[in-house]
């Protein structure tokens, strides 16, 4: 693991994703660009001093070392934005597949050059776009996907957030620093931090990708440097519109993302503060409340849960499917087989680089007296 | 009452409405431009049969010639939006008070020109946007009002609705015939039926005026001749942004009405289907249920419930509100006594006007290149 | 009408049901047992001076005198639980149709006393328990008589409510006063209140009787003298087994009772906070939404609604289903034609009797050392 | 592991859980009293033959043979209800801390003579009552004992499954098979395997002891051996009165456990669909909302918490914090430390006793004739 040292935020969910089906082990790490710091969070963690190293340099050169079957297969990159390229960059030229944090760079060109590298590495990278880990989301996916809903008209995407409401990143708020800070997050603030999610959700949930957009991007919080706030208009590639929103100071909001679409016969409704439901509506009768766990539901929606029907599965779990489902192509790819469906159905490079021209693309739409904008990758 | 023959939904409606509080009795009517229908209406609804009239200036020509005790104080007018400002005009000149069905008018300089005579005529003049009537959409305001929430930053108002999801004009579909048909409906379809009520509940729950707006307006059924899905980016009168959703191919979706607003403390949110909750959500302590017919709701919300806490009232009472409003203004008003505050928040002229002005802007928007234009009444 | 003075809750409620659909008109009124205050409340009403009675004796006899187009034809009588039986009786007796608070009378004894009174007279009698006059509850009844859900084997049913945690009747609270004093309200307090509701949604959702009980009777506020919170265990005339819960002590319920129930391929569950849903249960598929104002909801739930789906409708409406469908039969009677099914399913004498029943069965079971009682009318 | 085979439920359950936060590592296991089977999950979960038993009384004596530093430390027995006892015997009588499935024993005299062993081991142990590892459920805990809902006067907790609403142990159903066997399961069966989960949480929660019950046992389907619902009215020690409702043929319910406990001053709600949720109600204002991962909630429920608010935990975490409490608890023995309040606040022996309390006086009052009867230990 590059990155994740004491007071992270994301590095302790990943362990956790990573270890929850006993797939992968925490076997080294440079935890931090502070070698104290790095070996501290080494011992916390209780891994061997000479698998911490003190730079991510030293960790993948040190790595690549060792004997093959005692290296690091996988390489977990959960720095702040500004440090994903270089460390993946390195990793995946090294021999290493990667996990990266979303999103995948700090710009469109860092993205697309990774994709090259990647290609030419003969290594894989899994994005951690959390909310498509989510078994009820996947099944929304599954239910477009079959045309049970006819054609896609509306889309309807939404990430209120409220904890950016006061200027936060005045305080020792670790967490609102970096995602504030134009050096370390990029040219987005909400629209980088959970813009991106919920333009992945919009894309993977409908099988449709947006063509144009045309964005109303805020600073609302005095004295901020990147957007906490964003309005973005859509067109789908089928000719069908959409809506997302995606806010840091909807005061009194959590974390609850929201994504609807709407088909000639009937719609999908799937929020993630009751993530094991899938709302499924239909024109001319009852809404049927699809549940994760049950037997009526996908093989994708089965393969990523690991409970009957009513155990609640959560964020953690939505995660671990992505650290999963990336083990299980490696391990098939190890093993000479092809990787089934379910487990290549992880975010990667073309989400990553959609998810940066995103950014890109909104962020230039919200200066822009134009009303539609093509999005361009 | 004008208009509300048999086979309208809106005519039914008004008449509960009006009769649920006891304070108005329907005494005579004009309820089809077919004499044959508005008598067979009549009939139907026991009124003697010299107090249903052909047409709407017969009613209000002999109605005025009666005896003051016996005439007709108030007339309601529940006809299609291309019926609305000819007979309220001629209502209001001869000495009637009005209620109208929303949008005002069918057009914005028709609406202008009844606000004028309106004035002259010294006559009052309800307009029934029957979302502003429920008493937890007062609470949001009074909320809002009181400072609560400190300055309002962001609101989402949404109106989804999916009956039109096929070509039900195609059908005999009395009801999406007029709607979707520009001689009666106007120049906005979704927009004027539904977007005008979404419109409505933006500004009188957040007391601020939209001042700049950028619409995306869609026409989804083949062969529709006015929009059913629109999307609006819109500026308010504080610098505040907000989003107002409104689609009619939203399949699936019955007529769920929802706002949100947040401010730098906290945020408000109402939405249809559990109409006598307001959710109240702070930056840092837990959400609070506010209920309608508690003891510590407004004296705006108490004067417009009629059960105690836990017996729900809907959108008949929401509706019944604005005629009991308008009834003890007028009965104010002929006491000589001033109304109370709570009777005097009826939606009226100002409100019809700015919303036929949003109907053109929103349509003109729709249709312009440009990104930001502004609000023009 | 008989009682409903002001200050009286649920006369003015009574009122609101009787206009909401313009099928009854308040004609005549004995408003109090102290004529003044019966007088004043004519007056608010707007009733002529002689339409208002000092006693209900002056009403039944008075109104008897006039020529039978001008007479009340139908009374209703809002007065506490004492004073049920001897007006309905003399109402009954001289040619008057009535429509009677619940529970139908202070003993089982007067209850069935009424019910032969009744049969003698030819005339009919409507009690008002509200809640099987939600179209959603008339569904669930439908649905489980249609065999869909196979064989009821388990009904749960609750009333919690919490107006009644503190020594109330202490103060100067007039609703809690009589419902806790023995004199006013019979041998039992929330068990008469609002148990005799659950019981009564109980048997009409399932279709079945209840058999036998043993039940749980507390009296939890010092100094109270009736009880304010029971459980009951039943058993019902099919051999299934349920459970009735009702509190008036459960401190911040506002009224939400519920009741669901289970067959062998599914179940339904209904409560009152969500009226306008019915959640439709199976075993293995998904659970459905079912709402009122659809197109594919049964006859009965199409014939209390008044409104298209989403426009919610409540307590008001579900109380003025009562007075309508009382009054449609009433009007087929005068027609000399045979009442709709949908309009007969109203609440009658049987379902009071039943009701008595249930309160001096629970009442001594509550004091009974025996476990199993038997259920006896 | 003891227990935990292929096609096993709950052993996988146990190895997430322990896994989830890098406390424990899976090193030895006799997983079947197949010795093949147990060989076979042994390869399939990775561990080396030699740490792979076949039964678990070599698994016990050949650990205690290893070095201190390699054997296992603690035993996790997940094997069906008659098989809890003599492996946790050994294992405790042997050195281990043992960490076992609910209900703790096969019966009642099992259970207290396990109590006493373990007192004679110093060894500890953990049951897994998995509902009160929930974070929102200790907040109930908490609140209720800092008195601000005044003296608990009624608690209402409900298990309501649909799973065995057929006769499931006649197919193939593994886990319907043992849990319908009376001898694999002992006398109980709906009440031991979710009774007793109902029951722990409701003593829990309130802080109080079942004193009397009143038990309704039924065998609803067919053929069945235990019984599959049942209802139970209580009286805690301090003489409020409770309901416990547990089923397994609500046909369509999940597995929704929900628990309600209401004071003099107000209430609270959990119920595990919603489960990072604790409403709190009040007498005389807003019900609250009461979210997991927020600043405001007790030491013990931000303790049992790994994300922020709005990142859903679930059952697994739940579970996990089982574990992760009895390891901080093993943890700070072996450092000659306190362990914290809430490291403590696993459910141990006492709770175990007290389940099979339950199950043994539950199942004799639905046999008797007698009303009330003593709980007896």
């Amino acid at each position: 693991m590059i990155g994740g040292g004491q007071g992270a935020f994301i590095g302790a969910i990943h362990r956790i994703a990573a270890s929850l089906d006993g797939l992968y082990e925490l076997t080294a790490g440079a935890f931090s660009s502070d070698a104290e710091k790095s070996r501290a969070t080494g011992v916390l963690l209780g891994l061997p001093p000479d698998r911490v190293y003190a730079s991510y340099q030293d960790l993948i050169e040190q790595e690549k070392q060792r004997p093959e079957a005692e290296r690091v297969q996988v390489i977990s990159i959960v720095t702040p934005n500004h440090l994903h390229f270089q460390p993946a960059k390195l990793a995946l030229e090294n021999g290493f597949h990667v996990i990266l944090d979303k999103p995948m760079t700090f710009s469109l060109a860092e993205a697309k050059e990774l994709q090259q590298i990647a290609a030419a590495s003969g290594k894989k990278l899994c994005l951690t776009h959390t909310y498509t880990g989510y078994p009820m989301v996947k099944e929304a996916r599954q239910l477009i996907a079959s045309g049970a809903l006819g054609t896609i008209r509306k889309v309807y995407v939404e990430y209120p957030q409220g904890w950016l409401s006061s200027f936060e990143e005045g305080s020792d708020n670790k967490q609102a620093a970096w995602r504030t800070d134009p050096t370390r997050s990029g040219i987005a603030g909400a629209m980088g931090d959970i813009g991106t999610h919920a333009f992945n959700l919009l894309e993977y949930v409908s099988g449709l990708q947006v063509v144009k957009l045309c964005a109303d991007i805020n600073v609302v919080v005095a004295g901020r440097q990147l957007d906490d706030d964003g309005a973005v208009l859509l067109k789908l590639s089928n000719g069908a519109s959409a809506v997302l929103t995606a806010s840091q100071i909807a005061a009194g909001e959590e974390n609850n993302v929201r994504v609807r679409a709407y088909g000639e016969k009937g719609g999908v409704e799937w929020q993630q503060v009751d993530a094991n439901t899938l709302q499924v509506k239909w024109l001319d009768k009852p809404t049927e409340i699809w549940r994760a766990g049950t037997g009526y539901v996908s093989s994708y929606a089965q393969h990523n849960t690991r409970t009957p029907a009513g155990h609640p599965e959560g964020y953690l779990e939505a995660f671990a499917n992505l650290y999963r489902n990336f083990a299980l192509t490696l391990q098939a790819e190890l093993a000479g087989e092809p990787a089934s469906p379910e487990a290549l159905d992880y975010p990667s490079l073309t989400e990553g680089v959609r998810g940066m021209a995103f950014i890109e693309n909104v962020i230039a739409s919200g200066k822009s007296d134009k009303k539609w904008t093509d999005f361009i990758v």
